[in-house]
């Protein structure tokens, strides 16, 4: 069997080298996973810059995301068979609960990641992926759209008829248009360029604002949200000042990323802009393997899927993170095993 | 003008006595509303039936649910303005938070109800209806809309993909299968007959259960979630048994009514299965102001609009309580003041 | 080593066999424990009775409380060395997040448990126990404290100045006055006499009925309170009734048992009362590794210790049991290997 | 009567003016409180230096707390009595549930306030004050400890055992640690100076840290908390940095002020630390009127007493003012009626 590693002080795709091992057996409580895709993510993709804020082990085995079929069960394996389709999550300790210290190592950095043919894993690390989802539509949930699911879900109860923010076209936010849209919440979206606009016009967002027309866009949310600005913004990236602006008092901002393109670190926050928002900020960290469930549960129960951009072969995962890091895609860059 | 008021020992409609009053003028704080529309609701039946458990002042002014016009403002209101479209909250002193003994007083009982052509309301104790709703169906929303909105909403947080159970097709359960599919749940609901079935799958329910072909319907609703049982039930009347034993561990039994039929009282719960069932009981008294306000901003958001079932004019309200007494309504009983 | 299990349509006492077994060796993820003590139970009690409502493995190792000591390592362990004094979890699989069927597998029923010399325990499974305690206090914990602290932490939020009501002197109830001590509430206890009423003061309770000269005791605890009702009930055993009577509109109920004395399930409850009293009732199922955590940190930081009544060594096994059963026990049956 | 008015462009004390009015009558659902104690607080203060970043309406009645007597009633006031001891809300209108624009006017900038000899004030805006409170104690509540009450309750909840910073010897940093330790949790205090650092120890803070002899104090909470960090901090001024510096992941940062010393707004934020800290950062403004009426339940049962530093008579409350400006008080800077 073959695993991708990140190797070397690896500066973009170079980092990634294929290595043979022999496949391995499950012990007790672990089951053998043969992988079916794999996703490319921001996050992978920092990990092989060198540019990752976490440790890094060594010729870790790369990629966060991954979706298979169990093949081989170990001794006392209680909740999976031979045959039942899967995805990893990416802590694997994190169970149920919030994050900690204790539950935050995680696959593709701190542990061998899903990047292989086969896998072994823990029971209680994996999730079953919902029926109607092929396996490179699953394996675009454990990372970004879990993220979505927590940012929306994780802290302040949304209600229907309360307004949503997103931000541009990353992997996270078009899961966060989709998942809002379920929980019956308006979706104001923002994005910088006309062609995208329109595709989330048509995953459903109900405003779409272009950054690049109006670049005071945090006005435009108040107009219209009457005023008052929304409930719940998803930030995924750029500086927190119009995000803040654009919620009202009581308001949460989900913080799933603090980096702005190609810079490592937004501008600083002003601290009179912070308290007088009246915006709680919450940390996004992925979430936990009961919140995977959660989320399969809700995109089983309305047949949602995850927006795919490109499916590359598994042969050619250099291609795929190469694809990636270009920018410019709409939805999930994908490894398919075939 | 004049004002319907609950008068003697009332069996039925007879206890309804219209009396004629001057207009009253609005205090500091108060606007004068010129009433469009009332609802009849089993709360207000109850009353006339001289079988409400909560004390009655004698002569009140009948009617808890009523949506009008402000036409004449006191000093010092802040909020309204002239020709600003109202409902009345059922509470007027709860606001926001909790129920409690410190905000108990409502309309048609303790307090001077809805069922007249003027009413003189403090300004706290009104709330905008939604655009898109006529008075006749913003009337049927401050009882039975917001008590399933409360029920839905005010204890444990909802999530999309989730399984809500409701009973019946009296008014707050079918405002509990508009409402629950706005926040993205899968409904099933009971009903005892093929019509109300047809009408409740019109209504979106994903799932209906024939009470009278299926006695035991709670094992049925455990197969429709896999043997988990629902996370949410909104329980309106009958035993508890069933609606427990629909249940599953972790979820919330929204307690809304304890009547059976004609019965005063429900059969007692055995203890055993209230424990076992590792459900949550919370029992949901109509709902707060701000409730009330999210509630119109949910509905108006997706455009939905309550249930009616017929209306009649002010002059016939003793008809309206008749009707709605005999049973059988799909929807709200409504008078109009035309 | 030896291990006494559960043997027979055991009849009290009767039902524990010791046995002779090889010492186990932990595979990976696993430690060796090496017990030290043991608390006796009313669940264990009635396991041995053959009255538990939930399934019993035949010849299962008993006892689901206890604490010892690390002794052995298997591979890949991360979170404890050789020497650590640690207690188990009775539920092993239930680390964090709300209570759950997949999380159900319980010590000394369906799994065995922890009367028994030596154990191989998951690393997931154990919690280290506070320092000031010794192992014979810590093993009071698992079960009845770690219930109380569920109990009052687990859902509603207590806020210092609020009224926790607590029932009669079993091991749930002492370690509630305890711990609720801790929260800064103030406590009101129930007892059925005149002794055990003194050692209730003794141990912090502000307030102590006797039942038995006041069986309407729900009117003192009314007026108590001002005649608002306590905001959280702890309740263990007995008739809801009076439980429900006793607290206010918004109050929870944290149901921890439905028996009554030898009886086996309490008289069913009112419908209406259920309704009227706006209590929530919440069922409490022990507690998650990660609520054990916190329960030490708050034993450990106020240097509270559980209070043990008698305790007894490893031979005498089935002596603490018979004991316990006797009733009349104020404070844990302990059971210590020496 | 007499009362300070805020006048001119007020540069600090001198922009009070005392003027004579004819005591006002109570309206319908009012009554009038003849104002026994004020106190001075550090927000007064910004009003009257023209530093205040809300609305001041000119000529304004200065002041946002108030404690006095109920010495005539109103028509139709339901819930207080002559001879009843109460305590003004700053903020009127907000009853219950959270913060928001609709109740956001104020005493003593937007709405005349509190230092005055009678005023007339809504039931509503009225709460009982404890028992054992002197009205120069009790009038310590409104602003300072209700805003500290708050912080430690109004989110995250605080089990017993974990721990709280607060920051500095301010008048809501020493309520949050008194009420801080009723919650049954660590106190660590930081302070600039070795009196200071006596009377918190004196007021039960478990842990001062001298931010002068240790600059780094964010490094030493870490060690006093095991690495962890603290679950909550009640930030009332300074730099955020070292406050996300010292809480542990999933902890709280109530946040309760923005400045530095004398500079309007503390350094900016770092984004990636606000991100990678964890911390929920909830802004606290004040609290509801529920919320004050806890607190004052908790100061009641407990027999817990406001820190006075100083008491001035009405007729100097410049000077009150004037000793509030100078810095160095430990406790409250209380006015008196006599």
């Amino acid at each position: 069997m073959k695993s991708y590693h990140v190797t070397g002080a690896g500066t973009g795709s170079a980092g990634l080298t294929l290595r043979e091992h022999a496949v391995p057996e499950p012990g007790p409580g672990q089951v053998l996973v043969r992988m079916r895709a794999n996703a490319v993510s921001f996050r992978d993709a920092l990990i092989l810059a060198d540019d990752y804020p976490l440790p890094v082990v060594p010729d870790v085995v790369a990629g966060c995301e991954g979706a298979g079929e169990v093949v081989a069960l170990g001794p006392a394996v209680r909740t999976f068979g031979l045959g039942d389709r899967v995805a990893l999550t990416v802590f694997p300790d994190w169970l149920d609960g919030p994050f900690g210290l204790d539950r935050a190592a995680q696959l593709g950095s701190s542990l061998d990641g899903a990047l292989t043919e086969y896998r072994v894993v823990a029971e209680q690390a994996l999730v079953r992926i919902p029926g109607h989802l092929s396996y490179e539509e699953a394996t675009a949930l454990p990372l970004t759209a879990l993220t979505a699911w927590n940012a929306l879900t994780g802290g302040r109860p949304l209600l229907p008829g309360e307004t949503v923010l997103t931000l541009g076209t990353g992997a996270v936010s078009l899961a966060a248009v989709q998942l809002a849209l379920l929980a019956g919440v308006r979706v104001i979206a923002t994005t910088s360029g006309g062609p995208k606009a329109v595709r989330l016009k048509e995953l459903g967002a109900h405003e779409v604002i272009d950054r690049t027309a109006e670049p005071d866009w945090h006005q435009r949310v108040r107009e219209l949200t009457g005023g008052r600005g929304v409930e719940q913004v998803v930030h995924v990236a750029g500086p927190l000042d119009q995000s803040l602006r654009s919620a009202g008092i009581g308001a949460e901002l989900a913080y799933v990323g603090y980096r702005v393109g190609a810079a490592p670190v937004a501008p600083p926050v002003d601290a009179r802009l912070l308290f007088a928002s009246g915006v709680q900020v919450r940390s996004v960290a992925v979430g936990s393997r009961a919140q995977f469930t959660a989320l399969n549960r809700a995109l089983e129960v309305h047949g949602v899927r995850p927006v795919l951009d490109r499916v590359f072969p598994f042969a050619q995962a250099p291609e795929a993170f190469r694809y990636q890091q270009e920018g410019g895609a709409f939805g999930r860059v994908v490894i398919s095993h075939g």
